[in-house]
């Protein structure tokens, strides 16, 4: 029953993956904010080559926090399945952001057998209108472990 | 009239300005592989944190260089006006690339005042399927000089 | 001061707005039946020839009604301005509605002076787990009246 | 031999079941102009009701267009799978059309087990440049006869 209601991985166990895992990303010093059953918050520090012409942080970089924050959210919900892989994403870039940290709300809309679906907002840390939206698929391997 | 058929930067300008202008995917060490007015073709060389669980390459990497592709696109038809930025992009993974080099071909498919749009496709060199397809959106400065 | 709090065009006003402005989905016979300023909420009676094979509704329906969900997120928070455009959505289809009323919820997520973005969430009515999320950005033409 | 080559539905048979299965659509009119495998041409005659603000076509025609034409591209590979159902489709709008036929050519870029995936582009009849451009990803019922 609690096992419903709480995450399907612990924050740790989940840094550590996004760190690990995926070394291009897990470059980038992200940590775990926040984790619920399918909902996860990420917080991602400002490095000096996220800059791009206009002073804000470039695409890549968002892309890549949202990209991981629903990776989160996907094993949040079904524990460790390293082999969950993006289908499709869809970004959004709606303001651009002073350098300085992003915040990545992700929550799951969608969880089935073989596809996972959620959205994430971008913030810049402290600043209530968000700087990105972007949602995404992701695939589920049919023969991982029975969570 | 030649200047309506040739690109409106040259390749080595383009080239050195992913490198400085975005560190982020500059620093992937991307190539302008051929470029004509609204189409560009990128390569990408494989570095070693590219690799995410599974032993491909993540989508990150793949999304940055989609980007830089149309970016290159954009200025091959507008000229260096470096503050053009994303607006959205989407991006469909549909192989598996091994790790190694990956091709970007981008094409635009309007140029208006304010937007550009167009699409890319990324390959595995020397493998004819895409391993992904990309599309998005440009905003381009309304105070650009007259190109 | 009230004007930054209730919406900017009223119910009945986009009602009939989308009933005759957009003919096509206009004939769907959906109606407003909540309005805030930036979000709006529509309902889609079901249609016989809304089906398709497997029993469910096709997905031009609820893009359709997406669409004009959106467009009333845009007009509640600008006013009557009709020539506001869709530029490009996403439509992401969850799970398969049975044939029945559907349920639109709408909200802006920027409002910039050129473009407005938002997202859409679809319900099969009385049902919480979602049919189909949408996004997308409008555009605004620059020459509209002052709101 | 010849069976790889062409397409696993013809032209008939398809025009058929877009206008019964998907009577919605269907019921505009679309004619196939051209199948191969793994591609089509669809065409869809103007109809008053398709009107929009501003004069030109609405985005939910446009969509519907998009979608059989991406519905007739997996169809003409896999053979009459009706139902096969899009899982999630992004459409771009370019230009406005003037009121008259509209013109689809799509294309397969994956065609795997489970998904295929594909892009669109929407031309008013005579135009060289697209009005519009949509891709997506239509998901193939496991239990489908061999083809």
């Amino acid at each position: 029953m609690a096992r419903e209601q709480g995450p399907a991985i612990d924050a740790g166990e989940l840094q550590d993956l996004i760190r690990e895992g995926v070394p291009l990303v897990g470059s980038y010093g992200v940590t775990v904010e926040a984790l619920g059953r399918g909902t996860v918050r990420l917080r991602m520090p400002y490095r000096d080559d996220f800059v791009r012409p206009g002073g804000t942080i470039t695409g890549p970089a968002l892309f890549g926090l949202a990209d991981v924050a629903l990776y989160g959210a996907v094993l949040s919900a079904i524990g460790r399945v390293e082999l969950a892989v993006t289908t499709s994403m869809t970004i959004n870039f709606l303001r651009k952001p002073q350098p300085g940290p992003v915040v990545a709300e992700a929550r799951l809309l969608k969880l089935g057998r073989r596809l996972a679906y959620g959205d994430v907002l971008l913030f810049a840390e402290g600043v209530a209108e968000p700087v990105a939206h972007a949602n995404g698929t992701y695939s589920i391997p049919p023969d991982r472990p029975a969570v």
